[in-house]
């Protein structure tokens, strides 16, 4: 509708983000968002789970929150609860677990109960964007703490946490992606877990967990959650389906005591996640979870090794990457010439969407030549084309890579 | 699990409200809340229309927003505009419409957007409970206008406005319930439409208009929306699917301007609405929603006759109440000497749960003597036994109404 112009600036909140741009559809080569592969999407699976489900349940959708209540559909929530319980040890019933709309609606709800402006939170020093932006737009301090391949360094969050200390801040959290670390993709060993816990009783910070990528690992098998460890109590823990099953299902979880659970429930005024998604989800899940995962996995892993081999191909020696212990995302380190915020924005130009590192970094800095590549999405073809485009526009943009000698085919 | 526990208090944002109280069902009197009618959920047709759409489409959860972008799901979007243009003679294109979590997250994005702690907008004197709640949540200061049988009064907003604008106060915006209106359930006039928008022009006030109730007046019919009429760049207009096809499915709209949408898009940061909700609803409604709207309507009025036979035979004249032009909820007004505050307090003891007139003002006084009955959920038995357990507890509690002596079987 054309109509004349009504100045809304004057009345806009005083601090927000930049207004969106158009959608003009996803880019060609979309090494962006938590996109998954369409061809594991199982739709037969969930179309006889919509089938029963609906045709049982269906009269339910006349209340908010189904037969089940607040927390979410009762079923869904018995299922996280024993897989919880049967692959990362965590001992909770379905009365301490929490529906959510995606992952993204727990680190909201955690947020909301727990931050105010000026506040101070612990993240891993590499860390997923989306959460880094929440605690910006909170206006909430987040201090980096290293990553090594086990995970958060315990050393350097002691240090962190006692420097903290010596000026009076206890901060609010620690968050961690224990399992397959966004976007280093490393898995945090047992004995790591433990420490960082120790640390949280030492220092009384708690820690809030976020396993959204948990059931992707290459192997299958996870270490124990720490909310499966002795200080539970002190774990906000927050999972995910949009890894395993689909994306656009906007279903995740929360595992909290009910001293946090209930400041929860008492602000999550939403009256519920999408009921035919939870519904739909919970029937699959009994059936055709457990079969579904190892497929799933076998399809990532072989469009990681085809973006693995496309990176050496294209790349060469000047794209260092270690092998990710599960996921779909690979974090790639190039030479310190390349700025990859604007080569970010340059392969946009040409239909190639990737992360910028500076994106992924709690300090900007360190991240600044690398950069996050999610294979899950394109096809193989997709990718390799998607990552010779990449290689020419750094070339055009940094003079590197070098003309393709490949050395590691 | 029993764990020691850790004492999150110290930790928690500086204002929240009361912690909830653990779930144990639905009342056994349920006359609150926007449940619906439950033999009334289409059952078998959102089950065929399951069937087709996932089969057809089910690959695309792969993706974030499906493929239709943030905007929520195309064909969706798509039946929302052509609905509101024969319906409300909203002319809008799909492009111009956001898919919500329900009408709730439109309350929620819109308030992000344009309101800082202190600011001040404009509601009816009786409206919904959930966004003065809202409002209280945000620190933002509401000034109620009082309502007639025509809807929001005109020369009343006038005043108000006038006197803000003395005060140098400009307000974010005139929250309002045209269409069947909560809880009065009036229906404001076209004219009446007209003089606020006009008012909104004068005094610079953008209006905000939530249409949630309008697919259920007992005539089917419904005047223009505000944002149907010039001024429309002014409007910010909301509706929903909860009450015209079931609550649990958590899907609403917003149809508003680029300058305002692209500030909601940035904003909206939540990866999307439930997308089997979005899908099934979408090929549901194309092809039933229409037929299946008269016979809800008349279901819900067939339980209202109920709802005000018990009233009138339970409390006599002493419950006094106008007939609803649509909706899910009587507005009841009793003698003076009944808080209605204490009533729910006590009636929720013996299963009985009303709204509080006192929750649903903006004033709270205006309210103490009233309270809020939704119908569309409960048997027409439950309802009569549930009006008859109220008026006992009243005349309990008050001594009104007197002993039953009915004047208006």
């Amino acid at each position: 509708m054309s109509s004349p112009s009504f100045d809304f600036a004057p009345l806009l909140h005083h601090s927000l983000p930049a207004p969106a741009a158009a959608w003009t559809g996803f880019p060609a080569f979309n090494f962006v968002g938590g996109h998954n592969d369409a061809d594991s999407i199982p739709v037969a699976d969930l179309l006889s789970a919509a089938g029963r489900v609906i045709a049982r349940e269906g009269s339910t959708l006349a209340t908010y929150g189904l037969s089940s209540g607040p927390l979410g559909y009762a079923p869904l929530r018995a299922f996280i609860a024993a897989k919880l319980a049967a692959d990362a040890s965590v001992k909770c019933s379905a009365e301490e677990v929490l529906i959510t709309s995606g992952s993204l609606q727990g680190l909201d709800l955690v947020n909301r109960i727990l931050l105010n402006p000026g506040d101070t939170v612990i993240v891993e020093q590499a860390s997923y964007g989306g959460a880094l932006n929440r605690l910006r737009g909170l206006g909430v301090k987040f201090q980096g703490v290293p990553l090594d391949h086990d995970g958060l360094r315990a050393d350097a969050l002691r240090s962190t946490l006692e420097a903290l200390r010596a000026r009076g801040v206890r901060p609010k959290y620690i968050y961690c992606i224990p399992t397959v670390q966004n976007p280093t993709a490393t898995v945090m060993s047992e004995a790591r877990r433990r420490e960082i816990l120790d640390l949280s009783e030492h220092f009384g910070v708690p820690v809030f967990e976020d396993e959204c990528y948990a059931d992707l690992t290459w192997s299958g098998a996870r270490p124990p959650a720490m909310r499966a460890m002795a200080g539970a109590e002190r774990v906000i823990h927050i999972g995910s389906f949009s890894k395993s099953v689909a994306p656009a299902l906007r279903l995740g979880y929360l595992v909290a005591d009910w001293p946090v659970m209930s400041r929860i429930l008492s602000v999550k005024n939403d009256g519920g996640a999408g009921a035919l998604d939870q519904m739909i989800l919970g029937e699959y899940c009994l059936a055709h979870f457990n079969a579904h995962l190892p497929r799933l996995r076998a399809t990532l892993r072989a469009k990681l090794d085809c973006l693995q081999d496309s990176l050496r191909e294209a790349f060469g020696d000047q794209a260092q990457f270690d092998d990710p212990a599960g996921g779909i995302f690979q974090w790639v380190t190039l030479p310190e010439a390349v700025d990859t915020s604007r080569l970010a924005q340059v392969a946009l130009q040409s239909g190639v969407a990737i992360n910028p590192g500076a994106e992924w970094t709690s300090d900007g800095d360190s991240g600044r030549h690398r950069l996050r590549l999610c294979f899950a999405h394109p096809s193989k073809e997709t990718i390799r084309e998607g990552v010779l485009r990449l290689a020419e526009i750094c070339r055009r943009e940094f003079g590197l890579p070098h003309q393709a000698t490949p050395k590691h085919r």
